[in-house]
């Protein structure tokens, strides 16, 4: 488990997958979220995308990934989490969530961390910021 | 597809599912997203919350589901969210996500979007608040 | 919930979604159809399809889709479905389920619907008709 | 393969599976069909069923496992299917679908099969009829 401690302002970590369509199949059927944009390429020629994309809170997804399994890893309590959707992933587009602390809140053991994911040519899909809290007893 | 003309601060809808453990595996496998707090019980049991909960972002992924299926509906464009996660979703908990809108800003044809998921209890999970906007080819 | 008595005939609702690989993989899975049509390339060739097709019954579960989140909707109570294979879906094809009420019984507050599910190119991949009955608890 | 030949009024087979709250949340993601009688624990409490039920299409798809795969299997060309849905599925409960053989027209290849799905207590869930037919070329 991670220590509050142990973790400097600076440290980052990511994660990445290459997003298939059965992910985003997969995506739609668990969370409910059928939009056309995703599971119907005839409606998703017709969009300003010209085809099926990926739902924003799959890249979410992989953000919290990033969070609960690496830095700061198991233990963490996530308080909040802002995104802003920038660009679109596409089915074989290959998405990587990179986290990075950027601030340290030692009276409440709260870190704050840059989260951005890029495609596979550096172009930004999403960025924001999270905070997230490391209780005593995971420490 | 929904027209922004036609939409009214203060429209509201919802959607809801009761979060079963096979929600909470496929979703941690599809965003890589292990963290033992979702599948460890073993783990699980010794944190704060006395077992597996699900992912603060499938939750989110309710939001998503009304924002792109039912208000505003196919055709919306997500710009932004942000989420506070004030309560755990526990495997057999029904979570409603509902979204209200409550400001339109007719220049960019852009909705200020109150995103709330509850518990069955009506606790509060997740409160927040998206924008989005409708693109005139949608309209 | 859908009320009856707002259902009149002629109205219709549709559901679309571009079949993939792991649509039929699942839909195999789940339901034990492990028909070498669908799971098994080399077999599928040697096929007077000449390639992997989807299970018939996904395409049903599309008109389910339709009757039961669109029209009429939660709450309707599914009696009966007549299907006829008219021709297969391959992956990637988009197939659209689309539902048209075609009589209504006041007695037994029940509804006739016409049900068929067409390809990208308009071509009728299932036809047939459901009865459905509204109860009056969920008028 | 199986033969035209080698198939007699009368033959029939099974296939049973005990119906898990994941193949209902699975097919329901595959399908689209989230109507929430599957999906929503509190709003399937206020129904006629007192809690959420399997799709009916679920249970044909069992129906249509045997038909793929066991009698008459492989090869088979599914021509039509009539379903009446007469009991729910719930969680937990075992369906079994059942296939028998009752009429053969030889002149166009064809099986008319009575098709039959169970609960673990013999209550009939699905009863109904298909049309087959098995190509020379797979005989």
């Amino acid at each position: 488990m991670p220590r509050y401690e142990d973790i400097a302002v600076g440290d980052s970590a990511s994660f990445a997958k290459t997003v298939s369509e059965s992910d985003i199949y997969t995506f739609a059927g668990v969370t409910g979220d059928l939009n056309p944009a995703h599971i119907d390429e005839e409606y998703a020629r017709g969009t300003m995308f010209k085809g099926r994309i990926a739902h924003g809170m799959l890249g979410a997804g992989f953000i919290s990934a990033v969070l609960g399994t690496r830095l700061p890893g198991p233990g963490t309590i996530y308080l909040s989490q802002e995104l802003r959707f920038k660009a679109p992933v596409r089915i074989g587009d290959t998405a990587t969530a990179t986290c990075k602390v950027t601030a340290k809140d030692d009276s409440k053991r709260r870190l704050t961390i840059e989260t951005v994911v890029v495609n596979q040519d550096g172009k930004v899909i999403i960025d924001g910021a999270a905070v997230v809290m490391l209780p005593a007893e995971a420490g």
